[in-house]
């Protein structure tokens, strides 16, 4: 099968173009490098399976192009800077609402029909129902970027009702891993490197979290696109514990031997936006037969064992 | 208060218009024109209050400069038409998801605090729960138009946490009454006034519905905003019966003395993304002591009298 990836670079696309690629499928990858990095694709490249494109989703045209002949496209490509909305109030826009309705029309043009999006549990805003299932009560937004994720599921569910698209819509929690570029690991990290007695934290610490690790996250994209075959399949991907970002930090500082002062920015949220705890109910996955290998703290493990690694080779994290 | 309507010059944009002028209210009307028609505001224009501004609210540099000083946006201006949104599938994006954002970044600038948005209760794409409360299961967009409109609702929300405005969204049903320029009524008066024996029907005829009158529709909206003081209000706006399309259909050939061949398209939908019962849960309106005036079959006959005058005086009805 001929698999499309937009994103391919990036830390989500670039593992998924390795797993199907090893998995004996063609893939065509699709990246403009904004934030991809040439380096995540250097196992892909040596594959004849795999094709990349230098290209921004927005362009249609060059999208359309190398598309064809693909069955199948994951799209992957996304402004995931999920912090900084306000910032650059155009940004989510284009990059995640524009730039999905820019794929779905090369689907249409080229007459590729399956779709699966990386969207996020945010979309669910602060949710009253924890665990927070698909069919959660229509949410309200708190976050420039999950709005335009959700714009995007919508113009995906649109697509498929309007164009005979068939779609699975992926809402994440915090992905973690080999190849994680930004969030609050990597925040970490870096000031830890730069300075092992002293930690500011946004928030209070007490913001509760479900990350998952990449393969994890993959083999539940792979389970729920063999396992599910509506127009539209919608699945919630996360664990089934959280943390603390507290704990998160105590399992950072042992894995680097530090233990710094910690300062908090204070507050229930560590940004507008932030959600003091999204946790989501994984049933609709799991009852396909998934569930995640490793634990939040090994995800949190292998994330900063990768950042050492990478910085011992003269790599940068981000 | 000096309020900003955009989409001034369209069916429920005049009509709010002339309502909040009638209230001693000053009114910057925005419209680009291509639906709104100048005849709309002959009654607003001899109003000293009233200030008319030509623009496209994707423009939001001309959009920020009318909107400067007032205090209250409605924003109204959309591609309001439903049914052919696959036939254009970047319209509704451009014109309703990309323009709101205009419409926010241009209060963003100016620092314009309150918007009022006319929204749709087609975003609840076929719920299983009817009537369909506010809070209603997570929904499955069916229509290009929809999922358009579902995307101004995230940005608006989004914008009022991360910015601090404050929102009214309506979902609407469909509104009927003078000056209605598009849809069933004016397709089955087209028809009639061509050849009053024969009326073709998209769908089956059983499609429910529950049109609400346009003054019925303006009170509610006025309600809701002295009523309801969060920082994002969502009302559905609607009526508390239902009529079926034939039933529309009737009243409508009473009214015109005509009794033709009904030719159906058949199926339980009229279009793709119709919904072949859309029946809001008002009880949150309602609360606030609304409820409407006209009866759906009262609300239709005013439609029918008011496009009889405007042809006999020469107008024409689109």
């Amino acid at each position: 099968m001929r698999y499309f990836v937009t994103g391919c670079a990036g830390f989500i696309g670039s593992t998924l173009t390795d797993r199907l690629l090893a998995d004996g499928h063609e893939v065509v990858g699709y990246d403009n490098f904004s934030t991809g990095q040439a380096r995540f694709l250097q196992q892909a490249q040596d594959c004849t399976r795999f094709r990349l494109v230098h290209g921004d989703v927005l362009d249609t045209r060059t999208l359309t192009a190398a598309m064809a002949g693909s069955e199948c496209v994951f799209h992957l490509a996304a402004n995931a800077d999920v912090r900084f909305g306000t910032a650059h109030p155009r940004r989510d826009l284009e990059q995640n609402t524009i730039a999905t309705h820019s794929v779905l029309e090369s689907m249409r043009l080229g007459g590729v029909r399956q779709i699966a999006f990386a969207s996020t549990g945010s979309v669910y805003g602060e949710s009253a129902v924890i665990p927070t299932p698909e069919d959660a009560p229509f949410p309200v937004q708190t976050s420039l970027y999950a709005a335009s994720k959700l714009a995007g599921e919508g113009l995906i569910a649109a697509y498929c009702a309007g164009f005979g698209l068939q779609s699975w819509i992926f809402r994440f929690v915090s992905i973690l891993g080999e190849r994680y570029t930004h969030g609050h690991v990597v925040d970490f990290y870096r000031q830890l490197r730069r300075d092992p007695q002293r930690l500011r934290v946004l928030g209070d610490g007490r913001q509760r979290k479900s990350y998952l690790y990449v393969q994890d996250c993959i083999a539940a994209m792979l389970t729920a696109m063999t396992g599910s075959a509506d127009r539209v399949n919608i699945f919630n991907l996360g664990h089934e514990t959280w943390c603390e970002v507290n704990d998160s930090i105590g399992w950072i500082c042992a894995a680097l031997g530090a233990a710094p002062e910690i300062e908090y920015s204070g507050g229930e949220r560590g940004w507008v936006g932030d959600n003091p705890f999204i946790f989501l109910d994984t049933r609709r996955i799991r009852a396909l037969g998934w569930k995640p290998v490793l634990s939040i703290q090994e995800a949190i493990g292998r994330t900063v064992e990768d950042l050492r690694t990478r910085c011992r080779v003269g790599d940068t994290y981000s």
